[in-house]
């Protein structure tokens, strides 16, 4: 490992992880102590949390405060996690979208409107795991290769846990998301590239000395914050009533959250929290960076990465790190993998917006869109309970919708009449 | 009254609106049935909500949905109102301020994140009860004269509950705002002018036949709108722990938030919820919109209203309907009204987001501004438990902040190395 963290490992106890026990290799399954690592040494397949959960009933779960920390018994947290200084994510809407649904076809829909976090995305829910690790192993710097989101996400963290931060974003975001990033008071340093350049200067980073006691969210601290994604099917599953939807649209980035929700999904199956009953995953892209998908159309078990070219920048990953565990877990659950032009993710986001009052980011357009065109396609049962993700806000990607005033006039009826209004 | 509505008025029962009993005139106590009226037919004061309060404890609150709903008892809705098409909104974060206390000099401080809200703003939460009161009394089409959240708030709603929607802003708003109250696909004016044009635009329209069978949240239905800040005071104090803050600081537009915050919390106490102990109440406004607290220092009791020219827009009501109201609540609870300016509001949104990760929109800096300069001046007592409110997104008001990329550079080590930001 690159990483020099004898100090801060030793920080770290076991309740530091509440009910994680190890890293594991989700190649070949070696084992390895909870620290800041990410990879492993042996086949340099990606470590995963390994759990041994306690009892835990639904009950406990409402017991609990109205955020991520009601599972703090499922995530890598220690169990006084409420308590500390954190953005306390979570419990975002589930909201019964009877209109979208009567518009689309479909029986039942709902959407996760994950904009409802602090700094309106879903990215909220994995840095607040991360920021636990980075406290336990004692980085004193936040960081964090983005396509936006993610660092406003840390910025904001960083600033309510005390910790300095520095993120890095490909030049050229959206306005609102760049702002986001900076008023916290942390570096936002843009780069000139695509994210994957930023992904790959990271790594670079983190292998030098400058990089060394930084925490980086999604690179050294990886493991713990992906788990992070796994309270979207905690939440989905106690707001429907403690039960699966029968079909679920997420969108593909790197592809971890889609993992991680099914990852999430199987816990509460086997933990006995909800009936098993079968589940199908679908993934949704932008055309414009859809690697996951042009594999699922090919038959493909193979990844072959593309230059993003979409307005869709938070999910513009060239080359998708959990792509091929996307592909297995769509096929496994009988789900699909699809894709949506930017025109139609403009669509989307109206057509959420007009039926249910629900401004989403360009990625929910996305899922949306791929709702949209699966139900049309008869790809998705119209008659089985559907949930749709929103994983951002309409407000950070104004530019994508080119909606404004209908009129400008003088303040008297006689302007009002005038103008065809009415 | 100028509203010809028999028909609507007819599909009102009592149990449509809950507890409430009546209307009420806040200046001669005359009684009036529930329906689509705002003003006394005999002294023209305006027109509040009557309860009959039933058996309410905070165990039946704590059962109920996590929004403004659980207190549904309180409120002038039906007991259903939590199954029918509504934004929800409420329940957002009470944070815990420590890093932003430390740095005022303050013992205990919490800031009440209304930027929680499903349009990112607390007009969610007086749109809500509109909404019910609009589809009780058969109204198509909601409205409002607006600074800009409002318009979102009404917008957003109006597609979710299935109404059309024209509302009314001053030409100038902040872009975000704009496309926020656009995107959901109803009308939106801009009127050449300050709000308080928009407001006289509305009051005109309200009498003539073309806005007859129209909802103005903010004007034919007012009573019902204003009770939404009530939830406010409800939830701060529940997420206290059932206690009262002994401080809060309020920011005023029209003075009707400050107002049903402190109805609230004296609710609360009536009903024996909360312990009977002082509070006190501090209203915040912008120097450039600041007639309120202009008064206040001069030991007046009438408002002299003022041009707007602030960058706080969504406090920019240069006549402020409830602002006598405001001072008889700050001279009897003990608190203040005091103004900063548009640089303090600036310095204020930084503090908030460096010390807490809270974006807030320029009228949170205006809370938050006034918090530290009545800190500063020893006029808020430091060891007392204070709440600042924050109304609103940051995201909304980008230009607020100068916030920016740090740097801009190669995706290399070299680079980064010689951008000298280490």
């Amino acid at each position: 490992m690159a990483i020099t963290a004898a100090e801060p490992e030793a920080a770290a106890t076991a309740r530091s992880f509440g009910p994680a026990v190890a890293l594991s290799c989700r190649e070949c399954e070696e084992r390895y102590d909870l620290g800041p690592r990410f990879a492993c040494e042996f086949c340099f397949g990606p470590l995963e949390i390994a759990y041994d959960f306690g009892t835990v009933t639904r009950a406990s779960i409402e017991r609990g405060p109205k955020n991520i920390w009601r599972y703090a018994d499922l995530l890598p947290v220690p169990a006084d996690v409420a308590s500390l200084p954190n953005m306390n994510p979570g419990l975002t809407p589930l909201v019964r979208a009877d209109r979208l649904a009567a518009e689309l076809g479909l029986r039942s829909v709902h959407v996760k409107d994950d904009s409802g976090n602090p700094t309106h995305s879903f990215k909220d829910r994995v840095v607040a795991i991360a920021v636990e690790a980075a406290r336990t192993f004692g980085f004193r710097t936040l960081s964090c290769s983005s396509t936006g989101n993610l660092a406003g996400a840390v910025g904001a963290a960083a600033a309510r846990a005390g910790f300095d931060s520095c993120v890095f974003i490909p030049a050229g975001l959206e306005e609102g998301k760049v702002v986001m990033a900076a008023v916290y008071g942390g570096k936002v340093v843009a780069l000139d590239g695509h994210y994957d350049d930023v992904n790959r200067f990271c790594s670079e980073l983190i292998g030098d000395s400058a990089g060394e006691d930084w925490g980086f969210v999604n690179v050294n601290l990886r493991p713990y914050y992906a788990e992070g994604s796994k309270t979207l099917a905690y939440e989905i599953a106690e707001q429907l009533g403690w039960r699966l939807p029968e079909q679920i649209v997420i969108p593909i980035a790197s592809g971890s959250q889609l993992t991680k929700i099914d990852k999430g999904f199987r816990e509460l199956i086997a933990l006995g929290l909800v009936e098993d009953r079968p589940y199908k995953v679908f993934g949704a892209q932008a055309t414009g960076c859809s690697p996951v998908a042009r594999a699922w159309e090919r038959g493909h078990d193979v990844i072959q990465p593309v230059k993003p070219d979409t307005i869709a920048k938070s999910l513009a990953i060239g080359n998708p790190a959990d792509g091929p565990y996307v592909l297995d877990i769509c096929a496994r659950t009988g789900g699909a993998v699809a894709h949506v032009s930017d025109a139609e993710v403009v669509d989307a986001i109206k057509l959420l917006a007009r039926t249910e009052g629900i401004f989403a980011e360009t990625a929910g357009g996305v899922t949306t869109g791929v709702l949209r065109k699966l139900a049309a396609e008869g790809v998705l049962d119209p008659g089985a309970e559907t949930v749709v993700l929103n994983t951002g806000d309409g407000l950070k990607t104004l530019n994508a919708v080119d909606s404004g005033v209908t009129a400008t006039i003088k303040p008297s009826l006689d302007a009002f009449k005038d103008a065809g209004l009415l």
